[in-house]
């Protein structure tokens, strides 16, 4: 087993990686792995689907949540935490907050959608509202740390974050009957990709891991591309969960130890999300179809192999994606 | 423990369905049970979903179809079977069939979705294609029992096949900590209504029954109501697998054991998808949605109680419903 990988002068080991997962598994809900036969056919690969959509707030965040806000100190945990952030990390964050007592500031765009501001509301999160600027986010995030003294609790940035999503690779080698030969995740900011990379190197080393990505943000296969970090200028795609860059700790990690970013179109990932939904009957979000949409593109290095793909969540706004009209004129 | 129910003078006993499930066993999913604390706070009561949506070919029509063809004789084996349906019985009854070796002759009106009869396809089933009407169905079928002795397999009138669908129930009392209070079935021709009902009377006689029936296709409700069978005309209802009468077999029971029938109106049960969709995150078809849209009729009976709610089946064509547009132009 390695010792440990160092990212950012931070050094990751196995042991914390284990820790973190006794320290955070009475709190989250071992997700299910999910098979089709229809789909090992179409794809010509065994695969097995990590179901975190099935995962408390519906995906994978709140395991680095969880396991952020349960390391602080107990005079860390008075002055609350702070985060920015209108999608699943701001739900996650409310609700491990409120799980440990910790007050939860969530700064959001004044725009959101009323549903994701609701959500975060329900699960006990302190909003305050900011003009629709990433500019603004961060002044407003940085005066309640100053206010309040508040711990920034990072969407995936920050080494606390990228140990708790590790759990979900961990966790999945723990319920496989054998170690797959490839994982495929999405990468957005890369806190999923990262926790999965330093699962694979301590724990199935043999394992080849590949990245998802949407081509509308393709900024981790520029980066990639160039050999350092080009951040995300401009994305436009429907997988609203991977619009953001890669950071300091996720960067250096994804940049040694991933074989390939996956470009994948809109296109591509609503076909793939529509056979998630025929063949496997569970709802996920667009972000997550990216790692079945991706097999398409590497058919030749996964034919026949062992494949799992994490799907990171289900968190999508039914009003809007599905259409349904009543017949009976009620 | 009752010895008996008799139904059109068919004696149905506790020893047919564990003898059904011991057979049948093997050849299914046993498939979760699902709860939501959100769905418990909307609706007030403890709910238990039984996800048959994950049953294989996506519907527990595979129970009575694999109990069905499974207790032929081998001289009925080697004449197959034949039955009239575009929907998930045709399904079930073709991948059943070709699991045992026996031919699967399936009477399709000739502008049956070609999703529906792509799938008997692929399950093995022989299609053969009629006119779009009742009549011409039956003819076809008949014409196929004379021609080649194939057995018919009704979807729901027939013994075996209602004891195949009593599995449902009788596995989830298995994998229920606690017996349900109330337990809630869609009713369409009965089949697995019925069986529920012969379940809850041999198993968990404590249970009370409910069926949940589309107010556009209220056969049953008002069958109840006038207590004597009452067909099924010019149904109209996005619930397509409830549009079915009831039967000789499936009528008897429904009358004397079941509580109440609820109707629901389109909207209501899009209401309901929307939130399993939204807090399960499965995908299901909407004539299982009703038995969650019925609690709110009932709320004064549900309220605080231990709820079984029988999620039926999960094929929906995901084409017409879902409605998702690419973003970057791809």
């Amino acid at each position: 087993m390695i010792r440990g990988i160092r990212s950012n002068n931070f050094l990751f080991t196995p042991k914390l990686i284990e820790q973190a997962y006794d320290l955070i598994r009475d709190e989250i809900h071992e997700t299910p792995i999910l098979t089709s036969k229809s789909l090992n056919e179409i794809y010509g690969a065994e695969l097995f689907f990590k179901c975190e959509n099935f995962q408390k707030t519906g995906s994978f965040k709140i395991r680095g949540a969880t396991y952020s806000v349960k390391s602080l100190r107990s005079s860390e945990k008075t002055k609350g935490v702070v985060t920015h952030s209108s999608g699943n990390h701001a739900q996650a964050l409310a609700y491990a907050a409120s799980q440990s007592g910790v007050t939860a500031n969530i700064v959001m765009p004044e725009n959101a959608p009323a549903v994701k501001s609701n959500a975060v509301q329900k699960y006990g999160g302190l909003i305050t509202f900011c003009p629709p600027t990433l500019e603004d986010r961060e002044n407003y995030t940085e005066k309640i740390v100053a206010l309040k003294g508040s711990k920034l609790i990072h969407p995936y940035n920050q080494p606390n974050t990228i140990i708790g999503q590790a759990t979900v690779a961990f966790e999945s080698f723990k319920q496989l009957e054998q170690l797959p030969d490839i994982l495929i995740t999405p990468v957005g900011g890369g806190g999923l990709l990262s926790g999965s990379i330093l699962s694979v190197q301590f724990f199935s080393p043999r394992t080849t891991i590949f990245a998802a990505e949407p081509a509308g943000a393709n900024d981790a296969f520029r980066s990639l591309q160039s050999n350092e970090l080009v951040p995300s200028t401009n994305p436009s795609t429907i997988c609203d969960g991977l619009l953001t860059s890669l950071g300091e700790y996720t960067w250096p990690l994804i940049r040694d130890y991933t074989q390939e970013i996956v470009q994948v179109t809109d296109n591509e990932v609503i076909r793939s999300l529509k056979e998630v939904f025929q063949y496997l009957k569970i709802i996920i979000e667009p972000s997550c179809a990216t790692v079945l949409a991706a097999i398409k593109k590497i058919e030749n290095q996964t034919a026949g192999k062992r494949v799992l793909l994490i799907l990171s969540g289900g968190n999508i706004e039914v009003e809007k994606v599905f259409n349904l009209k009543p017949k009976d004129h009620s």
